[in-house]
């Protein structure tokens, strides 16, 4: 078993959770491509043994990357349920990905920046991962390490299509460029549809917080391109980060106009939200996201001050299932949940009030 | 205009409000009787002349009787609609005598204690209110008003019926006794239905805090007898106590379990009510209701210290439209009035605080 290092990564914050560039709106960023090897089949179709053995391969080349400083690998097959829900409540595997057994795992930077899932949908997705708006460097890192592996490991490589992943949607750059955004300011204006269709019209994927299929809780989007072809990897990125510029920009003039023009409204969100958080003795991990969004809002318009941007997401993680397994080594009802959840918040922000 | 008479009123609380016996549960309770005058028509077949000419005369000896100390009279054609509402929303007159103009009007005791409507929809309703369960004695200040009167005017009664009045649901007695309750626990419990349910069987009227038709806004219910003929007075009143010390029974049963087996779900309840209360930045007048059925049952389980059982009714009062618009002396919008009353809740309650 590995729960060691599950218990070290627990114990601190997420690399991607933090202050960075326009962090007030945009909340962290995210670059991944997808790569598969030469003469092998997509994992989906491989015997038990093959993927154990390409598994073998791929982890050791991979820790011994030059750009994988200080590595750590975890086997699917190795580790606990609890486990892997930390590894997905801290982005560095994916919801599939905790479905897999034997043969599937994930190779990550000591700090988190950066992980490779081995054997997921693809032989390999290498991902780079940071706070606020930093596209064009994650694109740097994921190049590095992509060129590093290259050298070791001959990729799955048509000269007319790109690169060949197992589900047509990626083939080509194999590049999905992600950003993760906090719009309060057009949510409270009703505004986000417009903008979040506008982005889907563009050819921009949007999701909630949680990734496919799940909703704008608290206020936070993702953004993903859609095609992987027929565009270089720099147009991409430059693509997305220039549609995540405008989107700023209205998140910006929603907030202008509601401290202008509806102050009160905005004042009672933000009072609201730490009231509740500060007091309440029972909260869903739903709820802690929409109350968490106010604190942000709040902290951002200057309405509270002496909280770190890090301390309100270390909440978001620390308060999922799988780490508050972790953490209280209990099995835990869902209740009994929305109590340990409410009672952690409590003591972090004891004496937290705000000025309208 | 009588204003003046109606500004020394919102300055200062309500007899009603305030502590009593029982008062955790039984908030207030209130007695009235219906009378009409021997060879006068009902008021609304009367003339606007006769009616004048009735108010005039009655309102004369009301003000003149021993029990009516201190009085004031308000003649409805001289009051504006905001005075009305300040009376209205002090449980001085009904909803009913707003709508009336010249030739209605109240005599009220200067503590507010007792008010005699006249020409509402019989010529007199004499009633007396108080905080707690309080029955026996306001029945006794109804009747010694109603027999001082009876020495000056001559009722229309009849041998076979009692007391003759304008609605058959009055004849008889003419006694209406009604009892306001705060059912926190039962309601935290999805039990108030049973015990209401309970009550109409056994013939008694159940309706939430602003009368007829409203709903149980802020868990408070009104009980009050249906019937008012074939049961004599000390009856009527002593079934309803009855009624009324059962369901204080109920109430202290359901707080009794819900700190024993769900601590931690009444905490919520009172933490999360403290919390929006002290920082909300607008509040619903329902809303508010409900919040303060959160701060009451805190304190009554010793969760909040150091707020007066009058404090929490004033709020009530002074954030209800009628007494808003004198204190601001402002026509206000539904918004700013949020606005205003969030900011009064804020003031009086700063620094309050629940310790679970």
């Amino acid at each position: 078993m590995k729960s060691a290092g599950i218990d070290e990564l627990v114990a601190r914050p997420s690399a991607w959770l933090g202050d960075g560039k326009r962090s007030g709106i945009v909340v962290s960023c995210r670059v991944r491509v997808a790569r598969n090897v030469h003469g092998e089949s997509f994992p989906c179709w491989m015997q038990e043994p093959d993927r154990i053995r390409l598994w073998k391969k791929l982890s050791a080349s991979l820790a011994e990357l030059p750009s994988m400083v200080d590595p750590l690998v975890f086997e699917m097959g190795e580790l606990q349920w609890c486990d892997k829900q930390v590894l997905k409540e801290r982005h560095l595997i994916s919801v599939e990905e905790c479905e897999k057994g034997a043969g599937s795992g994930v190779v990550l930077r000591g700090d988190e920046s950066m992980s490779v899932m081995v054997n997921e949908e693809d032989h390999l997705r290498i991902q780079a991962m940071s706070p606020g708006s930093n596209l064009e460097r994650l694109w740097k890192l994921v190049d590095r390490a992509d060129t590093e592996l290259e050298r070791v490991v001959r990729y799955a490589f048509s000269e007319k299509l790109g690169y060949l992943t197992a589900c047509p949607s990626n083939v080509g750059t194999g590049l999905r460029a992600s950003v993760m955004l906090h719009l309060p300011g057009l949510g409270l204006l009703n505004e986000t549809e417009p903008v979040t269709k506008g982005l889907v019209r563009i050819g921009f994927a949007v999701r909630g917080l949680l990734g496919e299929g799940s909703d704008a809780s608290g206020n936070m989007f993702q953004i993903s391109n859609q095609r992987t072809l027929g565009e270089c990897e720099a147009d991409i990125i430059n693509r997305l980060s220039e549609a995540v510029a405008e989107i700023v920009g209205h998140e910006k003039n929603a907030r202008a106009r509601l401290i202008e023009q509806r102050r009160e409204y905005v004042g009672d969100f933000v009072g609201r939200s730490v009231g509740i958080l500060t007091n309440a003795h029972l909260l869903s991990s739903r709820e802690l996201l929409d109350l968490l969004s106010g604190l942000r809002l709040g902290r951002d318009l200057g309405m509270i001050r002496n909280i770190a941007t890090s301390t309100m997401y270390e909440l978001i993680l620390l308060t999922q299932p799988g780490h508050m397994l972790k953490i209280t080594a209990k099995d835990l009802t869902p209740e009994k949940r929305d109590e340990m959840r409410a009672q952690l918040v409590r003591s972090r922000l004891a004496g937290m009030t705000a000025q309208v």
